[in-house]
């Protein structure tokens, strides 16, 4: 028997073992997509209880609360910190086999040093104990970012956003770490939404103008994404329940626009025309500015709205939609490569049953523009836990080079989560050390060192343009 | 090499032995959803060959043996007793692999003590010796299920059954095990079948009056609830190919009910409107009584229209559908939360490959009302074999609380299927031992020994309610 | 730690080594589903490079090569052969985890005695040895076939192929392998193709007669099909995006036809309906014949239309179609079983989820007219690796019986593939022997090591009829 998370947590040979601790353990982090929001980094925000930075966001945590019948004054209402956190161990020991309970106690060992199992019981001294150590100078924002060894993040961020923190933190001579924008137009492709109008007009302000034509529109996107560059961004993000391909030409898509804004009710056809328009002249842009598209879909948002309305998004009440026909997302992505204009692209499905239709389809769009130009993506969200991240890269290895894969993001609001790039790492060293270790692939420690190396940093970095150094 | 299924079958590792032998073993039997007829509980009926009691009703078997190229009058035909059992010998020891190679030798070595394989050479011994057991007390209906140590089941009925059995059962003193029914109205949702009409006739005649609108069915339906419940009834259960969501209104599902009743010929969406507005009546009536509601979906049957017509329904001819949108099971779940009148729901599918949708969308409907209110249910059908119990607990462990799930069931119409319970404690045992063997659970035994017992017992008694002692 | 892909490469008990050297090792090849030129084998053809044997038509490889960057000129343009082999060298050491490293280096080990993995470094000397051993009267199209231990092989050939190199190897005593044809008229039933109205009057050319409605076209299939037997054809096969269900009368069927003839437009119901009558006439043909009908579905082709007008079809640029509805496949067996006119179907579809689907769906159709008659076909194309394979074993042994298994073929272009042959059943045999290790199974070598042989060779020899000595 193992112990419990030592050293070797997940390790289960000794090649994975010098694959982890010789070439992956040291290499730094950079973590191409979070939603950290970049004014606490600016501002290096301090916490006074382990449950702020803890709880205080965490709808993956507040879900397990929930499932353990937790009443939600613990969960998201006005219970004491200290109650909450309770509440949570409570919980956490019913996590068995749980990605939170990994999670949960790496942050414990890497941040606060602590190393036994947190429990009901031991509940009260290890608050203690982690606030103590909370008003240490490295446990804040910036200083937990550092001591994780992440040389550059990318935030996720809106178009109209002046990006002000980002400026502030490109300045500022003292934070060496990189802290780039994002660019994510959910709200201008969200034609379905009552908000839409509403959200057209900010934009237009923005950019100084009135918004009456989907020319207008794709103009303005085109100049916040020359904003957004011009701040080191390298990379946008979608939210789509699926990726759609319905074709339409400039005109009906403007006319579906125009329709919209003069408060005319879309029917179904219209809002997937609409999209795969703008997405398509997105994906153009980021083609011609060598920026990366970020797909992430297989989501259906605040199921319960009974929930939802006391408490909002982002919450906890979102589920997997298996509507996600890999034809329309060939045909999207051939809509692009048709006239060469195909984006460097990661795909994410929240529903891991889409692996092998993911795998399938990235092999038909790769090109000598980059490396492993069409990617994909990490396993996302609901299954970021050992089973998905094995069940993806197995699928990747299968179908594709697993060893040209740009590998783990947090895709957290947290910062303790970088915890997970180790979790990460160790899975994908385990991997490989099984393999090895089974006689499917040559023992060459150098050779797989670098490539779990290049899939821990290189990969990323030569593929998103970062330009770090090794 | 272990021995072939001795007394640590499935338990890999130490730590999973001793969790099955100190924890699982000993703890009593909830079998909380079964097609036992109770007729044959109350009749105490014996059986004179095994033939009988292990091939007289189990499609399962009678699959395998069409697999195997066994003529179908060795299976549902005229041939004797032996020469099925004979046909079936041959046919188990080909299914190298397969659930019924072990539930068939754990039914041999519990109820028989028979411990080597069944094979066509000992064919005939075998089959004396077991027809010779048979003639002992403890093999009669009731004595398998004492000696199974259950404590309580529950059959399957529908709601104009008088339920006779169930009330002889509870008055029989000498029988200590509680036999409770469960209500199952599928006749009254399946509106698109021809024997409808003459159904409602039915159940209006159960409850003295001709039922001509949609409020005269839900009242009647509403009526045989109580009576179930007056009886002990703690727990529903639909089958559905789908589980689908086409609000309507009360008036429009009138008119829809009505249009068939005036012999009327349906739309699909109206099918799913009636659909739709019957189950949210039910649920919303399971939430005022504390009922669990089972939805069983994913289902497409009686597909071999052959030989349907010739040996009738659940003969082994149903497959997975796989179009079942989980959008519309959240949709469907959400509007009997928007009230706040969602009952505490398992979630069946028998397509494996809905685990983490499934998963993903109890999340979103948990609340302090109960203990993991909504539940994963158990490996279900196709799926009850080991491959599929360790995906739908290890998917439960990633997105939920493993320790909260209600456990096994045999979905079963044989007295000799409680080992079924057995075959899913090792499994658990040896997941969670797995997990603490690889030091990715603290070595608790005390604690995850309580958390084995909940899950083959307690989780179950406390979630439908039974106030069974532990 | 295990020596890389030794002797018991893929075998890690001593139960499974034993079954695979002592019983799968020797056995004869069937490979019963291929994609050869039987004109390669007529000219018993020799390959001056490797590049030739290896790169020539290999779309996998090619995929992996543009993964990893690699510009066209090396993958299907003019760059030399060495510096083709060189290239992917360099990706093939980078293919760690995928099949084709293994597929390779068991190419490199059985027909080159090269026992080292290919890399970058030694790609110059390899490919030198390579080419050399080329030269050696063994390693000719017939020679590798020989050595391979193939007693029979099916190619795949159009109802108009005039199957002359069948007939010219049918008379050639000096090649002791029987070549067959194989029946595939996808030609026929693309209606959505404009080459569809030039494809019939070929077929009518070659039945020396003018095609004008449907009647004559199923005649003139019939009458292919019937020479295509005359020259030992035993097997159909059919790619389809999806298996459709859409029932029409032989009237509208002909109206469809005629349609399209006259150069209309069809509607997307028509071409379900055609295809469905079509299909279903076929399937009712190959069952009069005793013919096997092969059913491959879940495919988009061609998506990447910028390569694609360059290089053409079957270049690598295929993807997963994940609409594959289980309803319709039932009931489109079900259309067939109805009037006791199904023949012996095997069902692949691209997207491993569907594995569940069809082990349930086969398990309706079965009967005592062939033993396993419907059979779940191998891990095919995307799936053709450890995983695929392992999946699709477990899921058959599961739901059906793994033992009555037609087992492997190539589906292969390449004179080279045979060894998946060899991998295939070192994953059987691992399969089986870690059941057994684990007591799952009772180890009983000699009955398994017969069920090995008969998923290898016998199986598939019963099954298809083709009347091999053991």
């Amino acid at each position: 028997m193992r112990n419990f998370m030592d050293k070797d947590f997940l390790l289960t040979t000794e090649f994975a073992q010098r694959l982890y601790h010789e070439f992956a353990a040291q290499t730094p982090i950079i973590d191409y997509h979070c939603h950290i929001p970049p004014k606490e980094i600016a501002e290096d925000v301090r916490f006074s209880t382990i449950t702020q930075v803890w709880l205080g966001a965490d709808h993956y945590k507040w879900r397990q609360m929930r499932s353990n019948g937790v009443p939600e004054r613990y969960i998201t209402g006005d219970a004491s910190d200290f109650e909450k956190f309770e509440k949570w161990a409570e919980t956490l020991e019913r996590a068995i086999g749980n990605p939170l309970y990994h999670w949960s106690h790496l942050e414990l060992q890497r941040y606060f040093s602590i190393y036994e199992p947190l429990t009901k019981a031991n509940a009260a001294r290890i608050y203690e104990e982690c606030n103590k150590k909370l008003k240490e100078p490295s446990m804040s924002a910036r200083g937990l970012i550092l001591r994780s060894n992440v040389r550059l993040l990318c935030t996720t961020d809106d178009p109209i956003d002046d990006l002000r923190w980002h400026k502030q933190l490109a300045g500022d001579k003292s934070f060496p770490v990189r802290v780039l924008p994002a660019f994510r137009p959910d709200n201008a492709l969200y034609i379905e939404k009552e908000t839409f109008a509403d959200y057209i007009e900010k934009l237009g302000a923005v950019c100084g103008r009135k918004i009456v034509s989907f020319s207008d529109l794709t103009q303005c996107l085109s100049e916040r994404l020359a904003y957004f560059c011009s701040l080191g961004c390298k990379v946008s993000d979608h939210g789509l329940s699926y990726v759609m391909y319905e074709p339409c030409t400039k005109e009906q898509a403007n006319a579906i626009f125009q329709k919209k804004l003069a408060g005319g009710k879309l029917l179904p056809a219209e809002e997937l025309q609409y999209k795969t328009a703008l997405l398509t002249y997105l994906g153009q842009e980021y083609h011609r500015l060598g920026l990366v598209m970020q797909l992430h879909y297989g989501v259906k948002r605040n199921n319960n709205r009974y929930l939802f309305n006391q408490i909002g998004p982002d919450t906890g009440f979102d589920c997997i939609d298996n509507y996600t026909p890999s034809a329309c997302l060939a045909d999207f992505l051939n809509g692009l490569a048709e006239t060469n204009q195909l984006p460097k692209t990661v795909l994410y499905s929240l529903n891991p049953i889409d692996n092998a239709a993911i795998g399938s389809i990235i092999g038909c769009f790769q090109d000598d523009s980059a490396i492993a130009k069409v990617q994909h993506g990490s396993a996302w969200w609901f299954n970021d836990n050992k089973t998905g991240m094995e069940e993806q890269m197995t699928s990747l290895a299968n179908l594709g080079l697993l060893s040209n894969f740009i590998g783990m993001l947090t895709d957290s609001r947290s910062f303790l989560s970088y915890t997970r790039h180790e979790y990460f790492r160790r899975i994908l060293c385990n991997l490989i050390g099984q393999w090895v270790d089974a006689g499917e692939y040559p023992a060459n420690l150098a050779f797989l060192g670098s490539v779990v190396q290049d899939i821990s940093f290189g990969n990323c970095n030569r593929y998103f343009d970062f330009q770090l150094s090794d």
